[in-house]
């Protein structure tokens, strides 16, 4: 039995030094040394691979970048221009997008997806009533936002709501910002992961219930996360070595750093600038 | 030439006092005094009066009570009945009801249905999951919520994204709760006006654009409004009695109570505790 | 070594089972079963029994009561009735009193005494400005608030300044609400502990510096908490029964419920309206 | 009679044309044409012209910038170095400095000054504990930094919790940033005012009643301050040419624009912005 981790670098990690390869799982590492920033892709190319992952098959790209958690707004601006890049890697070309914030805007950890979209340059209404050459925005994305508020609040999954504006709105792609859960509390605040398979059910930090993805929703489905919290479970089967004893109130519990307000400020920032990046920039000649 | 008002009351006030009688207009008051109280029931029963009333056929129930600007919780909670009253009065049987908060919580005077369903009691997940019997909750209907955000923040109008929400999980009913505009300061956080006739096209602090009607959405759409601003124009048109030189720079530009915090904090309370008297408390044999 | 606790219960409970009776603290248990809320009085009255404590001499009430988990408002108002009757205990007759909502209001476990202070009856400048007569609050206290943020957002102390503010506006009693780091995730949202000791530096979510105490401030302080956070090491501890390999970066972490917005909502109203009660409801002859 | 403005500009402007030349009152004028900004230097110089102005004598800097109404991030950035230039100005060397950000967070015309103090690089706790030179700050300010809530919020004027603070915590010199009021619609969100007067009973969007002054509190006071509401009885005012049929429960309504959420959060921004570059950018060689 393992600890929940959304990142499928940390499923992976968890193979390591068992001399174990795993069949249809690629892994490729680079560095960029001078800002410290590792990146690593890893496919689930087979059915076997996202079995023993249990992650579903597609491509996740991971940026680990320690400078995230200082307020260095310089830094903070490459970062969004390398996710900005590996963003236009996997969503090709789109004439429109719709980005959705997930989580819960009243509890901070989660509030990173609410708080990113609300960074956003819409642009859907303007596009819509004034055309792109009048607005001077030629080569841009119609782009719109929701935040879909989570079930407590909402009593009906984020599937269905995103579900129902799709079809009435007709974007070319979702994508989708969310608060995830790693087993590491080294890596909170520290690591993005982007990845063209959406959202599967029980991931986040407030465990969405239905999956997000192209085969649910009909369009391509992008997820980028940031791990937030780390599982109370994980922490205790750190020190542990097994999860034998686990005291079953940790369910439903979750390790956040107390800063927690600073980071989620900064990384929504950095994020929405990343995507405003792709989607609203006018491409200059 | 008028200027606008979301208050079917305001509208017939117009034709007082001009000898005019409106066809297919139906008034009808009544008061109760010691709670200083008014109920004005405007029924526009023919299209002719809706042409002349400028508002769609259908009942307006208005409230006026001067107290609601009084921070004395047991009178609010006393309007929390009457509401309840009328609520049941316009919505009949409902197995299912989805209440949507209008507008922009970001912008004070607007963020009355926002705040108003995050109080909510929200038990659609609840009974979906668990039963009503196990919930204790028989004879409850079952409630979702939505604050759908304001086009500025979606590139989306309201209509499009309820249109989507309702195909997909299928309420008998929808609520709609919005900040209006009236045009006189003195109705504002004293007046709850409450229809069938749904949200017209232009209506609402934040004007929306298409219109959330039984026709448009394909089931009943009660709107419950309380004014708080008023358009700027109004207050000019007041004092020189007409709009022929009404600057253009007041366009956009609404009038709002100073305290505007407090009223909208103790209304979206005073409608939530209705709610939630009418759809989520369990009827007592 | 052990972990931090803020909750006097806690810090006597780990002497339980041991043989050893403390000497200098008494400690007194009652329970209304009724309501399934139990009351321990536990009276640090020498230094001995301090230094044993960790905590500093004067009485600790504590109240558990489970239900305070559940949404119930009528069992939140007697709660709140019972922790009245527990204020008016320790705090004697006070013409007026500063009420402080200490901890960060933008990281949801350290917002319950920011949230509680916003649902306060203020009534300073009513009563300097009208008189208590005009106001119709006889044998009302004169009710000031403050939320002076936390270090990372001032660059002060809050001992600073609280002791600032004292000194030019003049109460005759502070009251702080804080929100309180237990050793157990049980006691989470379910315990209120009331004392006159004040603040100690390091307690609270967000480890407050300086002292907030009679000592310091020069007039008495009765501190309100709850605790909303666990310290991550607290839940390595139980799970290891020791501290000797504690990953040092669990430093500055925190294990919070996911339902952690409504655990802040409820009580904070809980705390505001047990305020409220004290202070400034009209004595009925 | 005049309606109320806290703008110096504006309150000279209704002398113009009237072949009035105030005493005591020095005016001089400057574009930056390129970036369409206009800065006008107000003077008063003695007590006679301080009279009739209406306002203290004093230096009273203005920018009128109508593209502060836009998004465009690098305008603002422009803005935020003029604004820095002007504070160099009048602030002279300080080796200390609070910054208050005045007004209700909760109403959002009101909510400029707590805004932007919640984006300034706060550094009081950082240089005590580690130094200048540890943290890289060498020729920095120490900056603290209060959002001190409204009276209804406290029961306590502006001034006693600064006063109160100051005393306590002995910077050399203090940055109040308010919402003001103005005449005319056409100036909200494209007018900065900068003076060297602090803040005067009545001003603000609020209407603080005691004085932010060197002379009240024994430190220099820099008021920063952008119109956001136009009193309702001003565009009255407008209309009619005179205030003799002023309805008076226009008293405590004013006028904003419906995009007042988007406009607080730009000018916020472009205000830290301009207080970061002066008081926590080292100075480079």
């Amino acid at each position: 039995m393992k600890v929940r981790t959304d990142l499928a670098l940390e499923e992976r990690e968890s193979f390591d030094g068992s001399g174990v390869e795993i069949h249809g799982v690629e892994v490729e590492e680079s560095c960029d040394e001078e800002r410290d920033v590792r990146l690593t892709r890893v496919k689930i190319v087979s059915e076997r691979g996202a079995r023993e992952m249990g992650k579903s098959r597609g491509t996740y790209l991971t940026l680990e970048a320690p400078g995230l958690a200082s307020p260095d707004e310089d830094y903070h601006r490459e970062v969004s221009e390398m996710i900005a890049d590996l963003l236009r890697e996997l969503t090709g070309t789109a004439e429109s997008v719709l980005v959705a914030g997930l989580g819960n805007r009243d509890v901070t950890p989660d509030a990173l997806g609410p708080q990113a979209v609300s960074n956003l340059m819409i642009t859907r209404h303007l596009i819509r009533e004034y055309g792109r050459e009048m607005m001077g925005m030629d080569g841009c994305c119609v782009v719109s936002g929701i935040v879909p508020g989570v079930m407590a609040q909402t009593g009906m999954e984020t599937s269905e709501i995103l579900q129902g504006i799709i079809e009435e709105t007709r974007p070319d792609l979702l994508i989708v910002i969310d608060a995830l859960a790693a087993r590491s509390t080294r890596r909170l605040g520290r690591t993005v992961q982007i990845t063209d398979t959406g959202i599967q059910p029980g991931s986040g930090v407030g465990n969405h219930r239905g999956s997000l993805t192209k085969e649910s929703l009909g369009i391509p489905v992008i997820a980028i996360g940031v791990p937030t919290v780390v599982e109370a479970a994980a922490i205790v089967y750190d020190a542990q070595g097994n999860c034998e004893k686990m005291p079953p109130h940790l369910n439903g519990m979750f390790v956040t750093p107390k800063n927690i307000d600073e980071m989620i400020k900064q990384l929504s920032f950095t994020l929405s600038e990343a995507l405003n990046m792709v989607f609203s920039e006018t491409k200059k000649a």
